[in-house]
C-alpha cells in the first residue's frame, strides 16, 4: 500500500476566481526520510476546505504562503510509520497541516496527537471535532454571542460548519434560520438537524423569506458565503446584532466588491474577522461540549468522503457549487486496523 | 429681527446621491405658540452633518423618519422666548434637533441646557462641545481603542470629526495619518494640528502613499469617507486592527457598493457601526477632556459658518464637495448680546 514514491499535488497557479483543477500539478517526489529529530507520517484523510482559496493566495498571511510549485497546504489526519523523534512512535495518530500528498517528514511542530483507541471514527476528528466544529464552536459562542429567544441566521447552513452552527443556536435557545441550495438540504435542515426554518437561495426570494422567517429581525448572521444573502441579511438586522464573517466563499471569485456598510452604522452592528487558529488552545473546551452534545444527540453531522489523492483537486470544486454533502475530504490510504 | 413668519426649509424629496438643493422645499409658517409645558425658541446657529443624509431617508431608525412635508430634521443651538415651561426660562441657551427654521416650539424633551455666561464661544457648543467632538471622542477611544505606538488613520481628517480625532490620537500617542482633498488642508492638518502624515488623496496614489506613511500597517482606521480609500486601508491592516464606522459620506450616492470583506477575515479585524447618540450619558466625560486638551492648546479646532437660513440647502453641499473648513453650521439669528 505505500507506494514507493510521495505523490503530491503542487501549486501550479494561483485561483482568480473559484479553484480550478489547473491550479494543480501532479508530482511524484522520491519517499521522504526522517532525519533525526524527524518523523514520517502517513497521511490518511486530508480535509478539503474554503480557506484553501486563501492558503493558494500570495497575500496570505496567517500560514506560510505558497510559492508556485510548493506541494499544496491542507490539513491531515495520519500515522506515524518511522520515526527518529523521541516523542512520536510508529502508529501514533496524528493531525496537522501535512499537505496534498501521501506520505509528510515532520518535526512535529503544530501537530496535535489523537487517541490511539476511542470509539469516534477518524473522519470525525476532521470535521466535527476539528476546524469545522471549532470554527462554529468559538465563531458562534464568542463572536457571536448567542442569547436565548434570539433570531441566528446561518448561511451555508447545511455545510460542514453551518449545520454545526445552527444546532448549537438552537441548543443556545436561538430562533435558527438557515440558507442551501437545494429543496434535500433545506428539508435536513428543518427535519433533521431542527432549524426552525431553511430558505432555498436558489429558488426563494431571499428578502422576503427572511422576512417571513425572522419576524423580529436578526439579531446573529453567522456568514459563510457573501454577496447577495449578506445583503438582504443587513436590511434586517437589529440594534447591535452581531455579524461573525467567518467566510465569503460565494465571494471568492468577485475580489473587491462587497456589500454596502451603511446598515451596520445605522444599527451600530459590529463585524469581526475570525480565524479558528487563534482559539487552538481552548480546542479542549469546544470537543468537550460538542461530544457531550453528540452524546445526547442535540447535534448531528455528516462527512463527504472522496477517494484518492489523485481526486483532491476536482473534489475541491464541490465546496464551491454546493454539491458536497457535509464536511468534503479526501481518502488518501487506508485506516489503520 | 424675529419676524412674524417661521421660515422652514421642508423635505421635498429623498436623495438617491448626495443631497440637492432641490430637495428642500421653502415654507413660511405661522409663528407657533407655546401651550402650557411647551416654551418657543428662536434658533441661532443650525448645525449641517453628512448624518443629514440619513435623517431623509424613509427607512431611518434612531431619529423618527421625516415624512415629505416635514420640517427637516437639523440640530441647532437656539435661545428661549417665551415660555409656560416651569423648567425653561426666557434668555435659556438650548441645544437639540429643533430643525431647518426659525422658531420652535417644544417640551424640551431631548434638549440639553447651556451655560448662560460662559467664555466658550457659542457655535462651540456645535463642534468640539458638540456632536462632532463627542463623535470623535467616543468613536476613537471606545470603538478604536488607541494604544501609543499604534498606526492610526483617519479620513477626511481635515473635516470637523476626522481633525478632532487625529489630534486626540497624537494626544494618547498614536502615529496618525490623515488624508484630505487639498494639499491647504494636508499642510494645516501636519503644520497646525500635528498629524504626523496627511495624504491629498485627489493627486496621491492612496495605497503608495498609506504603505509610505504606515510602515507598521494600520492598527485603527476611522472612516468617515468608504469608497476608494477604506480598500486601500483594507490592504494594510495588521490583525486585530479595529475599524471605526462613523461615516460612508463618499458613498452616500453608491449605496448597494462597498469594499470586500476578506481582509477582515484574515486579520480577525473588527468592524463597529456606532451612532454618537449612544454616548450622550457621558458626554460630560469627553466635554471634560476636551476643555482640558483645548486649554492646553493640544487641540484646535475650526468652524465655517454659513449666514441666513435661506442658504441652509446649498451649503450642505460642500460636506459633500469637501469645500467646507471646519466644522459647518449656518447662523439662523443673532447671536444674544
Amino acid at each position: 500500500m505505500p507506494t514507493k514514491v510521495n505523490r503530491q499535488w503542487c501549486l501550479a497557479s494561483r485561483p482568480e476566481g473559484y479553484i480550478q483543477p489547473t491550479d494543480f500539478t501532479w508530482k511524484e517526489a522520491p519517499m521522504p526520510t526522517p532525519d533525526d529529530g524527524e518523523f514520517l507520517v502517513r497521511n490518511i484523510y486530508l480535509s478539503l476546505d474554503p480557506a484553501a482559496w486563501g492558503w493558494m493566495q500570495e497575500w496570505i498571511s496567517y500560514v506560510p504562503a505558497l510559492s508556485l510549485g510548493d506541494v499544496m497546504h491542507g490539513i491531515t489526519l495520519g500515522i506515524v510509520e518511522e520515526s527518529s523523534n523521541a516523542k512520536f512512535h510508529p502508529g501514533d495518530l496524528v493531525y496537522g497541516m501535512l499537505g496534498w500528498q501521501d506520505f509528510a517528514v515532520t518535526e512535529g511542530k503544530g501537530l496535535m496527537r489523537l487517541p490511539k483507541t476511542s470509539s469516534v471514527p477518524l473522519p470525525a476528528y476532521l470535521s466535527v471535532f476539528g476546524l469545522t466544529g471549532l470554527t462554529a464552536y468559538f465563531g458562534l459562542l464568542d463572536i457571536g454571542k448567542p442569547k436565548a429567544g434570539e433570531t441566528l441566521v446561518v448561511s451555508a447552513a447545511a455545510g460542514a460548519v453551518g449545520s454545526i452552527v445552527g444546532q448549537i443556536g438552537k441548543i443556545k435557545g436561538c430562533h435558527v434560520v438557515g440558507t442551501a441550495g437545494t429543496d434535500e438540504k433545506c428539508q435536513w435542515l428543518t427535519e433533521e438537524l431542527g432549524f426552525d426554518a431553511a430558505i432555498n437561495y436558489k429558488t426563494e426570494s431571499l428578502h422576503k423569506s427572511l422576512l417571513k422567517h425572522c419576524p423580529n429581525g436578526i439579531d446573529i448572521y453567522y456568514e459563510n458565503v457573501g454577496g447577495a444573502l449578506f445583503k438582504s441579511v443587513l436590511n434586517l438586522i437589529n440594534v447591535r446584532s452581531r455579524i461573525v464573517l467567518c467566510g465569503l466563499i460565494s465571494q471568492y471569485n468577485v475580489m473587491g466588491s462587497g456589500p454596502s456598510l451603511a446598515s451596520i452604522i445605522t444599527n451600530r452592528a459590529r463585524i469581526e474577522g475570525f480565524i479558528v487558529t487563534d482559539y487552538y488552545h481552548r480546542a479542549q473546551e469546544a470537543i468537550a461540549d460538542l461530544q457531550k452534545w453528540i452524546m445526547e444527540k442535540r447535534i448531528q453531522y455528516r462527512v463527504d468522503i472522496v477517494e484518492g489523492l489523485e481526486n483532491a483537486p476536482t473534489a475541491i470544486g464541490k465546496l464551491f457549487d454546493g454539491s458536497n454533502k457535509g464536511k468534503l475530504m479526501v481518502k488518501v490510504s487506508e485506516e489503520p486496523l
